[in-house]
C-alpha cells in the first residue's frame, strides 16, 4: 500500500519523464508547457489510489492516469479559451502565450493524446475503461455548456447547479477513481461505489470553491477574495441568498448585480454583507457535510480493509479543510 | 457484394436515423447542424466497401463508419473557425451561426462521440482499431498545423507540401479503409496495402483539388475559380511554378503575392499565365498519375479478386476525373 505521497511521486515523475514534443513543434510545445504548469495531479493521484485499493500493481494505471490528467488539462486549455482567462496557475494561457487557433489546435491534440494514453491499460479492460471514459468526456462538456448557459440564464435553481458541478467536476474526479479500480480488479459494485466517491467528494470541492471565493482568507487563497460576487457567478451562496432573501434583500442583491464598478470593493462588502445576513454560509457548509458523509458512506462500500482506504479518507478530509 | 450506391444509402439511413439531440440542447443542435449539412460521406462510404472486400457482413463496420464521419466533420467545424470561413456546404459555418465557444464545445463533443462510435466495432478489434484511429486524429491535426505555417513560411518545399497533404488529407481516407478492412478481416499485409491505397488516393485526390481551382470549370466547380492564387495559397503549382520560373517569371509571381486587389481578376490571370508558361498543369497531372498508378497497385495487392476491387477502383477513377 503505497502512501499519497508516494504516488503523486510516481505521478509526478512520469509526468517528468514524459516527453511531449515532437514535429511540428508549434503543436507540441503548447502541450509541454500546459503539462509543465504544475498543479496538483490529484486526478492522476487518485486514480492510482484507487487501484491500490484492490492491486499492489499499480503500474498498471499509470498510463491511463497520465491520460486523465491530459484530458483534464485540455479541458482547462479549451475553457480558458472560452472563458478568456488570461492566466492559469500564475502563468499566461496557451491562447495569450500563441493565440486562439494553436490553443483549439493543440487542445483538440491533447483530448487524442489522452485516448493514447487510456487504451495503454490493461487489454481485458480496455472496452469498459473507453466506455467509462468518453462517457465522463461527453458529461464534462455538458458541464461546461450549462456553466456558459447560467451566464445568460435569469435564474438558476439550487438543483440546476448542482446538475452543472456535477458534471464539470465531479464526474471527472469520479471517472479517475472507477477507471483505477477497474484496472486494480474491483469487482462492479466496489468500482461503482467508488465512482460515488468521487462524486460526493467532487461536489463538495466545488462547493468549498464557492465558499472560499467568499470566505477564503486572502493571505492563504491565492487569487483575489470576491471574484465570482464581481462577475456575478450563480454559485451556491448566490442562489440560496437569492432564495432566502426578504423583498429588501432581494432587491440590495439584484441593484448590486447590475453594477459594474471599476473598484469592485464595496459590491463586495455588501453582497457578502447579505450572504451573512441569510446564512448561506452555513447552508452551503451544511450541503458540503452531506456529500461528505454520503462519500464516506460509498467508500466504505468500495474497500472494506480500514487501512487501506485510511488514504483516500485522509484526502477527502483535507479536499474539505483545504484554505485554497 | 454491395455496389458503392447501395453502401451510400445505407450510410446516408444511418445518418438520418441517429439522434444526434440531447440535453443541453446548445451543445448537440449544432452538432445535429454539421452532421446535417450533407457532403459526400466518402470516408464512411470506404469503410464498408474495404469491409466488403473480406466479409458480407458490412454492418460490424458500420457505427466505425459513422464515427469515421463525425471525426472529419469535427475536424471541418474546428478548422473553418481557425481559417475563418464564413460558409460550409454554402449554408453558414458554425462558429458564424452560433460563436466560436460554441463550436470549439461542440467540436470537442464531436470528437469524443466520434471514439464512441469507433467503439462499437467487434471487441476483437477494438485495440487495433483505436490504435490506428487515434494515430490518424494527431496526424489529422499535425498536417492542419503544418498547413498553418505554410501560409507564414517564405518557402515551401514540393515534399513537405506532399507530406502535408498526406497528413491532412490522405491518413484519414487510409484509415478509413484500413478500419473497414480489420472488421471485414483482412489480414496485417491486406490491411497495409489497403492503407496505401488510401494514401496514394488522398494525395492524388489533393493534388486534384489545386488543379480544380485554377483550372476547374466554373460552370461545374461550385466554388470561384482561382481561391487559391487571391490567397497566395502555396499549392503544387505554385510551389512548381517558383522552382521552374526563370528570373522574370519568379519576380512577376513575387510581385502578384505582394498584391491584394480589391478584384482579382487580374491577378488570377496573370498567375495562371505564369502556371502555363511552367508547364505546372502537366507537372501536377503527372505527379498525380503516379499516386494514381501507385494506389492501383496497393489496391491490387490489397484483393486479388478482380469482381470484387471494381468499385473501388471505379471510385478512385472518378475521382481522378471528377470535376468539382
Amino acid at each position: 500500500m503505497k502512501s499519497r505521497e508516494e504516488i503523486i511521486e510516481i505521478v509526478q515523475n512520469e509526468l517528468t519523464l514524459t516527453n511531449w514534443l515532437s514535429e511540428p513543434i508549434d503543436l507540441y510545445k503548447p502541450i509541454a508547457y500546459t503539462m509543465s504548469m504544475g498543479g496538483k495531479h490529484i486526478r492522476s493521484a487518485i486514480t492510482l489510489m484507487a487501484c491500490n485499493l484492490y492491486s499492489d500493481n499499480i503500474h498498471l494505471a499509470l498510463q491511463p492516469a497520465i491520460g486523465i490528467e491530459v484530458f483534464h488539462n485540455f479541458t482547462l486549455l479549451h475553457d480558458d479559451i472560452m472563458d478568456k482567462a488570461e492566466t492559469r496557475r500564475g502563468k499566461p494561457t496557451v491562447h495569450v502565450k500563441w493565440n486562439d487557433n494553436t490553443a483549439i489546435l493543440s487542445g483538440d491534440a491533447m483530448l487524442i493524446k489522452a485516448y493514447q494514453l487510456l487504451a495503454k491499460c490493461p487489454p481485458e479492460n480496455l472496452s469498459e475503461i473507453l466506455s467509462v471514459f468518453s462517457q465522463t468526456a461527453i458529461e464534462v462538456c455538458e458541464g461546461q455548456q450549462y456553466d456558459m448557459n447560467f451566464e445568460h440564464q435569469d435564474t438558476v435553481s439550487e438543483e440546476e447547479y448542482i446538475e452543472m458541478i456535477r458534471l464539470k467536476t465531479a464526474v471527472l474526479l469520479a471517472a479517475s477513481l472507477k477507471i483505477g479500480a477497474i484496472i486494480g480488479g474491483a469487482t462492479p459494485l466496489q468500482a461503482n461505489a467508488l465512482y460515488d466517491f468521487g462524486i460526493h467528494i467532487g461536489i463538495a470541492f466545488q462547493l468549498q470553491d464557492d465558499l472560499l471565493d467568499v470566505y477564503g482568507d486572502p493571505t492563504i487563497f491565492g487569487k483575489k477574495i470576491g471574484g465570482d460576487i464581481i462577475c456575478n457567478k450563480k454559485t451556491f451562496l448566490l442562489i440560496r441568498a437569492l432564495k432566502n432573501a426578504n423583498n429588501t434583500q432581494r432587491n440590495k442583491i439584484q441593484h448590486w448585480m447590475t453594477q459594474h464598478p471599476d473598484d469592485p470593493t464595496e459590491k463586495i462588502v455588501q453582497m457578502t454583507s447579505i450572504f451573512n445576513e441569510t446564512g448561506v454560509k452555513q447552508a452551503c457548509q451544511q450541503r458540503m457535510k452531506e456529500h461528505y458523509n454520503k462519500a464516506l458512506l460509498a467508500l466504505n462500500k468500495a474497500c472494506e480493509v480500514e487501512e487501506k482506504i485510511v488514504h483516500l479518507q485522509k484526502l477527502a478530509s483535507e479536499l474539505m479543510q483545504r484554505e485554497k
